[in-house]
């Protein structure tokens, strides 16, 4: 089982941190191949921009769209856009884990969707190869998310409203639609002041769900 | 009227400069103070990090959240953010347009958000300043958005599912979060491929909403 962990938290001593070295830790102990994405510490580039494109299709106008199913046709991309699909082409599965800044990705993590997750690679409307034929088909993806937020505040009537549906454009508009199976979302609800033995827990129970999910 | 025009497309060329410039056009015309946030021209940086914070409260472990509130209180953001931070006090409305990447902000967009809606300076969970009582309140707020997507994908029903519910993470979890009154979303779809003629009518259809909401 080939694992690509892309991760989004700028501090080693985070909580965050921790839940993934013990993923990556359980995941090493089954055999698997694990492959970390570390974006911050990466510095990975989040902006869509001209210096995408190795070989641009149109140097009067600046397309994105366009532009990016040219280089993915062509394999003409940046190399560190083509590093990470060659990640993503090999890896059986794929985790995104992040902090919730106002119940999305933090900007680094979201540019490495604009950037990585491009058409021609992982979906392609010109031939229709979105959802049940996404690019990205054949492989799992899950999410793996803390809150600053209580679980009240995102649940169904709660100030927020359900934290299922308003990840939707997540799991279902964009790594479905790149014809990822998606695997039920990991939350820790609350993480902005946890006490050790809750850290703790926390871990066991992240990786009691991992357990659970590669048997 | 003061407002704040938060813009996030490469292409001074493109159907979304051209829809702004219009925007912008006729808020002049008007008599209103339109100030420009062009990200992509200012090359924004939208990765929150420890260089955000001039005289950090901590220096043996980064936590963000710790790290926006101090620096609102004492008003020790970097230059970027600061400057970016006056411009939304100054506003009595504030517009973001962007494309839609994957249901959602490009990157560079989303950062802005990420560092300029910082805790203790949009809201405060500490002091439960969120939604009724968000520090923003008193101003309005609307995104003006285009997707690649046609409509039916974006509807009740549709492949996406209605594009209302799918922005509510933004709408709603973001800005009125805040405290900002929110416009309804303006929303050009299916703007890949236009004809001179639909790009026309598109800059004629935005002018003329936002004459109405500004009589």
């Amino acid at each position: 089982m080939n694992i690509l962990y892309v991760f989004a938290h700028q501090e080693p001593k985070s909580f965050n941190s921790t839940l993934k070295e013990a993923a990556i830790t359980s995941f090493e102990k089954k055999g698997y191949t694990v492959r970390l994405s570390d974006l911050y510490a990466m510095e990975f580039k989040p902006v869509l921009d001209r210096a995408d494109f190795l070989q641009p299709k149109k140097t009067d106008i600046f397309n994105p769209f366009l532009e990016q199913m040219n280089a993915s046709k062509k394999g003409t991309f940046a190399l560190d856009i083509m590093n990470e699909m060659e990640k993503v082409k090999w890896a059986d599965m794929i985790i995104f884990q992040f902090p919730i800044y106002f119940t999305g990705m933090p900007a680094i993590m979201k540019g490495w969707l604009d950037r990585i997750f491009a058409p021609g690679f992982a979906f392609n409307p010109v031939n229709q190869n979105a959802y049940e034929t996404g690019l990205l088909k054949g492989k799992k993806a899950m999410i793996v998310i803390s809150t600053g937020a209580e679980e009240s505040w995102y649940s169904k009537g709660g100030q927020h409203g359900d934290i299922h549906e308003l990840l939707r454009y997540i799991t279902h508009c964009t790594l479905e639609y790149a014809g990822l199976e998606v695997l039920p979302s990991h939350i820790v609800f609350g993480a902005g002041k946890m006490s050790e033995e809750r850290v703790g827990e926390e871990v066991r129970s992240y990786v009691e769900k991992l357990n659970s999910i590669f048997t």
